[in-house]
């Protein structure tokens, strides 16, 4: 057995997966703020899925965490929506629970999760539509890592030098099209679920409300063909919290490709509309992704005992 | 010995390369139009090069083109340039030389070849700025060649929505911008050599020839971004045509990054503009990526006996 945790800024999302990947217990608790509690959550959250399996054997922790994960060491920078700085998270997981513990960036957990539950095919862009937008690449079964890290993040390509500005300082990233913060910091109405207004306030006529819904398109679209027309891969995986809104956000994107496509013979050619699909809502991807990240620290093991 | 060729719509360069991969000889010549005639251009070079260096003991034949290539088979589809259709060409020229013979498109060829110069280190895009835009992305001396083949066509990315309208169809395409054809049409001087007519024309304060300039400068410096960010490759080196500009496109491109860099601490934090190179002018590096593809369809002869 291994265990998989996806750790959010608000909740942290943990699964027990046996040997043949499949998952066997499920947890979800709120994420402590800090290094010390976020530790602690990681650590209460193993603890209840191990009481709940009826304390199984577990081989070894996996952890996503939002923020940069210098790759192989366990260690976390910059996991600034977690309040942690810097923090060594696979010694002082491993060091309280006595496991071997694999850390990586949450996205990039999730793409290597997605491409699981995909089929484990060909090549697939994890698109993750939250606050931000960044992506994963897998391909033959491996994140693609690229030569410093940043491989993935689409988010900060200007789509159009006259766009709104964004957070990083560029006009017309598609993060600022299309990223959660973005679209809630441009709409002039309070709400709770801000994306989800502007898009009910979009068919109800709003015309602030139309032309932000039609950026966000246009934002992810532009992502799925930078995707497609550099690293062309197979299939573009929506993730992430915009994927709540279902359908609605899907066909907006497949139509703003379908415009291209319209366009351009070449761009048809691609068939971009067939390649974009939506996590299920609820999906446990990005803990099963850190899963497969914590059975990775050990390959040899894996092969032999699965 | 292996001989590389990089197949060009007006000339073919032509190299016959050592075991220890340095170019013994190098041959140059107009390329024939048509099926027949591309492969006599492609015997006759061989033969040349042979005889230039006293009938060498030639292990493998290498082809780039520009064109698709099937992969793996030889055989070449739309390579309009050179008015071939559909033509088996690993076969034709095998067949007449009684070599092995590989081919791949010419871009790609092209990136392995600069990889080799540029230290074989690491990763590389090679951008291609001709008549049209393309890059060839190279990581850890292999070609990253993507689900579909369309890897590293960056050029019909769109980055300006109310951009100039591309061939392709789509509008603000890198390669509307700064594709040497879209130049060429969209300036109102007939020139022999109209991008640098309008450099030319630029610096003399035409405000039409500054505006396709500066446009160059943001198309160029857009396909360095969606690459570096995407893909992350540590360098991205320039060649094709328009390279003949030299320091004068480089600086151009330079200062468009050094003002996204200015704008945005994180793209500041990329180096974008330490990154950029250009092939040195009249490199054979396309000629001997292309030797390197016939050298890698007999891998085992190649590690035995160099």
């Amino acid at each position: 057995m291994r265990v998989g945790l996806d750790v959010g800024g608000t909740k942290t999302d943990a699964v027990l997966v046996d040997r043949g990947g499949e998952v066997v217990a499920r947890v979800r608790r709120a994420t402590g703020f800090g290094p010390e509690a976020v530790v602690q959550t990681i650590v209460g959250a193993v603890d209840e899925l191990s009481a709940e399996a009826g304390a199984p054997r577990i081989r070894s922790v996996g952890i996503g965490i939002p923020g940069q994960v210098e790759l192989g060491s366990g260690r976390v920078v910059h996991a600034v929506n977690l309040g942690v700085e810097k923090l060594d998270l696979a010694e002082a997981v491993g060091g309280m629970l006595g496991l071997p513990v694999g850390v990586e960036n949450d996205v990039k957990a999730a793409a290597l999760g997605a491409y699981s539950l995909h089929g484990a095919r060909g090549s697939m862009a994890y698109l993750n539509l939250g606050t931000g937008i960044a992506a994963g690449i897998v391909t033959d079964g491996r994140l693609y890592r690229g030569a410093r890290g940043t491989a993935g993040e689409v988010g900060h390509i200007s789509v159009d030098p006259h766009g709104p500005l964004c957070r990083c300082g560029q006009r017309g990233c598609i993060e600022a099209f299309a990223g959660g913060g973005a679209i809630a910091a441009r709409w002039s109405r309070a709400s709770a679920l801000p994306v989800r207004d502007v898009f009910d306030a979009a068919e109800a006529g709003d015309p602030e409300a139309r032309a932000l819904r039609e950026g966000l398109a246009y934002g992810v679209a532009s992502a799925v063909r930078v995707l497609v027309l550099t690293a062309d891969v197979d299939a573009v995986v929506f993730g992430g919290g915009l994927t709540a809104l279902g359908d609605r956000l899907v066909d907006d994107v497949r139509a703003e490709l379908a415009a291209s496509a319209e366009a351009s013979g070449f761009l048809r050619s691609l068939r971009l509309g067939e390649r974009v699909e939506l996590l299920p809502a609820g999906s446990a991807a990005a803990a099963i992704g850190a899963a497969l990240v914590g059975a990775a620290i050990e390959p040899e093991e894996a092969l032999t005992h699965g």
